[in-house]
């Protein structure tokens, strides 16, 4: 059992010491090696991506990752810049299902930016497709052209999708929703997109296998409205990599506590990567004041999904609990009257909770 | 000065009436001639943008659109379908400069579902590029293909953009910031999608002719997040045509009053088609209970910007405000201790108030 853990860029090294932490604790017999992704690989290797990282990440069963980024790195090649590596690894590792809850915590209603019976028990899982879509499709590229008689820019990618990809996708959708609410929403723009109108079609041809799941079907535009308007309505969402990526962001935000929500990419045995929602916020980078959560969280989805112990999975997760119920809060969720800690002192009272 | 009048399907018809009804009293001579779009057009010709309507809406100076769709025509093959018509029209037009105004009126900031702290006072204005993108994108469809030793369905579609299509939205955008508060955010996916990496360059070369307008960048997935978290942060957004549907979307729904919100679609010569940001609303149709606000001011638009009547633009808008004031309501935006209203005694009140 190897992990192979990824600290990354800004704050992703002080809200992975939290979470290696917590694994250590449980004493799971767990073996974590650290390697570098993203802008502090660049920094050392000139590779977002580099071998060294790419042996271990294939060898492990799952990765454990912090966050990529920064703006030191923005103005880099395209091929060097932080988010290369985490494309890369995606891609390499072949993990096509990004599962994304968005989950508002009772603790912590008041974050939210929506009003309290808007959000109140939100448990939203968002299924994206990870591995394709117009993230990877070619041909792509800005080359010079002639248009209308003027030598121009003319940037172009390619959306596209083929059957078996958006099967297994939706496969995963459809076994996600068997174990939830059973309410299973596809999002496409098949009115516009034919790469969508396939979706849909797939998504159709598969419902009689799950008659036990309500399939509904939705345009993307409707779906980023509905999210606003009544949020509660959804149980699994399923979609592209395009838009899970913008719907995914848009739910998480919801309950505006996205230093709380982790996130799993499985491969098809379920080999995953694990990472929190949020990103590597370079503003408060090395001053102790990250939140862990999401990360400890994340490694809990690890338990669950690749290591099959729902059991210490669960743990982490009502501990976790706890330490909201006691009234501890890192700055990004802090109100009046609970206790500000730091990442550290998270880390503490979760293991405390263990 | 001709106006093509397209009341298309579901409550198009009724909020058409109203906003005829408002332009005939203001007595301004306009000539408007009647034809169809959208799936009334299908049943009576076969076609959703029939020639018929193509010549009379190239002939006349603006086109005031109802709205168009419902789900008879669903199932239609895809030429057949509404919004082939819809977007026959944008293109054929070039109505390249989609304007979509988020503005939340006090009256109604109990509608939204966001707390009134965070959207009392929201204005912003999204500008969509209409005429390409993904939307329009060459090559396209649904193909058998042979993948992995399987033949297979596959789907595919291109995203591209040229540096005049980008530079001619992008000056729309700026232009626009510059007669209200003077910052504008450019949407893209720089990190995922060379189109949109060069729309990004473009934005960043033309900056320096627009000094008074502070340009900022943001990534896509950021920018469904920022306007559920501080929607207020915006003034301008601009962007692609498939991110634009999205957001435009998002941002009206943080309103909770999309039956208030129009828009307009703009050529290079300010000749435009406008309609609310509604859709058809089969469920309601015929039953005389639709919002004609939302149409009202998409004439107030068309008074604006292409007749270029700046005072009976406002004269109308200012009767919006002044029923709402009054209190009158349609179901969509009732709460207790209004006037509930239907679509004609609403379209009564605004004329009382013109
Ligand atoms: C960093 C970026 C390439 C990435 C994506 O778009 O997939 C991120 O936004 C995410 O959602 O994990
Ligand atoms: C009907 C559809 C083709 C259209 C679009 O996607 O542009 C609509 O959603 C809109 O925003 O006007």
């Amino acid at each position: 059992m190897k992990i192979c853990v990824l600290p990354g860029d800004g704050i992703g090294p002080e809200i992975m010491a939290e979470a290696v932490r917590v694994l250590e604790a449980l004493n799971l017999g767990f073996e974590m090696e650290t390697a570098l992704l993203g802008g502090c690989a660049v920094d050392a290797t000139g590779n977002p991506y580099p071998e060294a990282t790419q042996k271990l990440a294939q060898e492990a069963d799952a990765v454990l990752l912090g966050a990529v980024g920064g703006p030191q790195w923005d103005t880099l090649p395209r091929e060097q810049r932080p988010e290369r590596g985490l494309l890369g690894i995606r891609k390499q590792l072949n993990l096509f299902a990004n599962l994304r809850p968005a989950i508002l915590y009772p603790e912590l209603a008041n974050a939210s930016t929506l009003k309290p019976e808007v959000v109140a028990g939100l448990d939203i899982l968002i299924v994206r497709e990870l591995t394709g879509d117009i993230y990877f499709g070619q041909p792509r590229g800005i080359e010079e052209r002639e248009i209308d008689g003027q030598k121009q820019r003319f940037g172009f990618n390619t959306m596209h999708y083929s059957e078996s990809e958006i099967r297994r996708i939706l496969r995963v959708a459809f076994e996600a929703a068997r174990k939830r609410n059973k309410k299973l929403c596809s999002v496409d723009k098949m009115n516009v997109l034919e790469t969508t109108q396939l979706w849909r079609d797939i998504a159709n041809e598969l419902a009689p296998e799950y008659p036990d799941v309500e399939l509904s079907h939705m345009l993307v535009d409707n779906a980023a409205m509905q999210l606003v308007r009544n949020p509660k309505q959804f149980d699994v969402m399923v979609t592209g990599n395009m838009f899970g990526d913008i719907l995914s962001d848009e739910a998480s935000m919801l309950t505006g506590s996205i230093g709380m929500l982790p996130s799993a990419s499985l491969d098809a045995n379920n080999k995953g990567l694990y990472e929190p929602s949020h990103g590597s916020a370079p503003d408060i980078a090395g001053k102790g004041v990250a939140n862990p959560l999401a990360t400890i969280l994340s490694a809990a989805m690890m338990l669950r999904y690749t290591f099959n112990m729902e059991e210490a999975a669960v743990k982490v997760e009502n501990a976790v609990k706890k330490v909201l119920a006691q009234g501890y809060r890192t700055g990004d969720i802090y109100e009046p009257g609970t206790t500000k800690v730091g990442t550290r002192q998270m880390g503490d009272a979760v293991l405390a909770a263990l």
